[in-house]
């Protein structure tokens, strides 16, 4: 029997996750719910939206009249919904410490399996999933989580490595996107902003779930929209040749290989591609490697890569329901997923 | 019969032509020519581009073995195919006096109908054509030019007013995006540039479709990729209230009517509306006029639209060949074209 | 006799007109007063800073543990300091709002003259002042406003031509920057948003000064630091040549014309003019008009001109000093405060 | 006898080296020469600039017309005053690869001292010299390089580590500001550019004043253009504590430490900071540490610093001078240089 999913939040990831779901054969999607009604609900649920045809609950009650005022049709709310037994999982994707709330105060009461997003801690689930890295471990668990964009980034990278060769030490300095493209509210304009921690939060984000890495990470904050730059240097526990992280990366499913020799000079070509082969909103769900910039001296790699902040994490979400229920092996579920996204690769 | 249409040029708007075209089921796209491989041509021709099956023109022979060398099959010149007479109109699409060089060196010769983009002068053609204002002159025209972005959403706007109002005088302020998103190189990054023409080109560009249009314009350029914005002020002949605006506008197609109290408070947030319906390369083929700060004073109308470089000339390329070869009537042509481009008015 | 005056608030504009006030003669900067510890105000009354022998005054008495713990040494509060007789006229570079606020709370109770900013509602004040206009009305006035930074830049060009020419009718669309360079939190990276008000305040605050101008404003902001841009379309009520209008911009005081055929072809080569002649923050007292951008049609003139949102406001303020007390005529004070500031001209 | 210094190129560089020079006492500004007018020369030359008492040459006798059409008095040409033995050394400030062409063509016919700047190769120069680091092997020598800015922020902090504790390895990764503040026509806008070189030339330049150090950089541009942000990995020969890493920042002239929770969060509150204390020009020749972000576990130090492209040379180039000649020892002219600049430390 198919899970019955429930999208929490409709929100970048909740908008995005909720689509994906509808376009696989081996889940269901049962509804969205979120708390109040705004222009990102409004275009999704239009007639001319991807959920056009999707039933919307309201997460909190009180706010079923804003959304009727705004036009929307409420189908329930989240708590009858699940009540009434009508949800296998629900992927939350509110705002970040929203779905911390929401387990204690909603999720535990009706003994509803959830995902959450990578703005929870950690503590929140009882294993934070990796599709490449721990897939087999989730089955029968109640709570999982799924991290973040730029840990997603490398955790795919350097588990490709890892598995391969072994890593002495990574070191990363992130380069990050100050806001998505929707938002205006948001700088700076012309200024660049360290990340208030050092080392910041996303090396031992990626421990979660490669707990023995060795990696401290830095970052900054650059009046950018499109996406994540990461630069990185690793160090391996062997020696290798360039030709065989090349390898190690091609082989992985979502990491795409991109060249600056061929004009993909920066993000804004990257992204181009996406638009160019009409991606839906250009969602680059693979992390882009620069084939050209990656660099090689003994033990130690040295490369660049891309993060599309507001879609990279999506085929690992689809992959938890398939893993949390059992329904199929790992690389089946990589491979379905895949080819639903319509990756490259 | 359909008329054999060939794109030359495959940049912004060619590429985007071709996928119009083929999206018709009353001409038939041969090929696209161009003159030199990149990576924008990679990317639409590719496996995954909607390019993929159409055949592929040198438009210049020397650059056939670069072609070849980055893994391009070329089927042909453009002078070739010209000569066997497999082409009825050529939408040229080459950068800026490109077009017209074209004209002189090779469309002359093969006497081949040719519809020119904005970025040539008004002298190239007989006429520059809009939709709305004189589709029925373009019958029978061998040189047609269909003018640049700015220019037609002025013209969709200002002919709804004027034909229903009459217009005495439009002051309009163009702040204008200084580059498309995919291209990193130009700046500026933390300036305002104005237009070094004051008035600026944009207002006599105008009158080569209305000529009898009393506009004067002004622009600046700023660090921005998204999209251009006008600010209008418009005597009309005739007091008016909002609502008759309102209404001209709504009852035009290719006029999109959003509200800043709808969260739409910036051209980013109608973009996300685009990317949020899935509509490819989230292209804007509509003008999108801010509802409610829409202002009326008597005769005078003030209002603010907004103007997707990249994909607001689109439909008007697409009806322009329809009116050449007078397929269809005007009325007839814009819901065709609106229809196949998923238009949602 | 000297008036004593203090500054409140140490802002953009308050740390201006605090250092503006120390280089006249004739007048006395008694301290500086503001709400709480923060990094300019640690910058300013540093040993570096051009304030460090300034007495420091708590606004709110509750904050003066913070400034010590912070190292400031705090000499009173703002209310003992007015208590005591100690100060002639306040001038009020608060938030927008909190002058209001003042003058009911303090200002009222101890009788002091106040110079209220152009972020207070003009009702705030007996007259809202400009140094061309009205600089004879304020003697004697106690409460007096100073309009903000579009609003005088507006006020100087058009008052320049509407003495000589007369004016019929005034649109100015307006580019504002979206945020001072010193803040990197505030939006938009890649949008442009239109004022949520058409037509825009600007208007209507001109008219406080000038009030039988027939003005409508428009505005959009960009994602830009260091200047507002203007687009004017200006009726006049007679015919004019294009020597004329720079004539008449040639003389009068803080218009400055600058050349896109010199070079200046953004707001950034102008900026970089003042940053090369060493103006201390690199600070644009005068309004700039690109002469060569300037275009005159019969009755009709256009034109572009810049305005630097820091400092165009800051010899306004001085000039407001003179006239509320009347100590000197308006062309000796604007000579004056020219020459103490280094302006060009 | 004062070595007479003429500074050859008036760019961002050359306009700051000549009037830093003027602010010494043991040196002499015999003129600037350059190439043709343009804004920056007019700006720096005007009555209101820095350099409005200095004689201008042509280094191009077929501009001289060109410079008195545009209203600048030519007191000669390059190659006349230095046939005429009137200077000791030039700073040559051209833009990068002309310094050498300079060399073959100019320089070494007149066996004038030459000290070139960064975008020089290395090895147009005899060394590449540093004030803390080589000082005293200058003397003597004829041609000498001064790095550039990104070189120069490394050969500080690093320097003042490996003196004290000894270096093993460096990672530094760099976020470039994309374009100087004056200049709208360089990009990206919305984009992250990633080097297309990995390793970045960064780590070998270096090296030229460093050899022994082991380096490896990466680098991306950003779209902004106040100043460069680096990142920094540096694992040391032992363990130090913060504070001891601290210490050392704080004993070495030309590095100043900021905070982030003193509200210097960015690139723009720290720039803020050297407009409120009236730096000209805004110049920032420290290389500023946020001393909050600066991390220690075992031997492995991590911290970000910030760095004024426009500025940050200047010192050493004023050192190179005295060093060149032997005027005085390392500290005294360290003290000199920075004393005339206003530094803060």
């Amino acid at each position: 029997m198919k899970p019955r999913v429930l999208v929490n939040g409709l929100g970048t990831i909740g908008k995005r996750v909720a689509h994906a779901v509808l376009l696989q054969d081996d889940m269901k999607l049962v509804g969205v719910a979120t708390l109040r009604p705004n222009f990102v609900v409004a275009n999704v649920m239009s007639k001319h939206g991807p959920l056009s045809n999707v039933d919307l609950y309201a997460s909190d009650p009180s706010y079923i009249s804003a959304f009727e005022n705004a036009g929307f049709k409420v189908k329930g709310t989240l708590t009858e919904l699940l009540e009434n037994g009508k949800v296998d999982v629900v992927i939350d994707c509110t705002p970040g410490g929203v779905g911390e709330q929401n387990k204690q105060q909603i999720y535990e009461k009706y003994k509803v399996n959830v995902i959450f997003e990578g703005g929870e801690k950690a503590r929140v689930a009882e294993m934070t999933f990796n599709s490449f890295v721990n897939f087999e471990q989730a089955k029968g668990k109640r709570y999982i989580r799924v991290p973040s964009c730029n840990t997603t980034s490398l955790i795919r990278t350097l588990h490709a490595l890892d598995e391969r060769f072994g890593i002495e030490s990574v070191f990363a300095a992130l380069v990050r996107r100050a806001e998505d493209p929707h938002n205006p509210s948001e700088g700076p304009i012309n200024a660049t902003v360290p990340d208030a921690h050092v080392p910041s939060h996303h090396g031992p984000d990626v421990k979660t779930v490669m707990p023995n890495l060795n990696i401290v990470t830095m970052a900054v904050k650059v009046p950018v929209t499109l996406a994540h730059v990461h630069m990185l240097s690793v160090k391996l526990k062997q020696p290798v040749e360039k030709k065989d992280v090349i390898q190690a990366f091609e082989e992985t499913p979502r990491i795409a290989l991109f060249r600056i020799g061929d004009g993909y000079t920066s993000t804004a070509e990257v992204i181009e591609f996406f638009r160019d082969i009409l991606r839906p909103r250009y969602d680059m769900y693979e992390v882009v490697v620069w084939e050209d910039l990656l660099n090689v001296e003994g033990n130690n790699v040295y490369w660049s890569h891309m993060v599309h902040q507001e879609a990279i994490v999506i085929p690992e979400n689809i992959d938890c329901v398939r893993a949390m229920f059992g329904i199929t092996d790992k690389w089946t579920s990589i491979k379905k997923t895949d080819k639903s996204l319509g990756m490259i690769k």
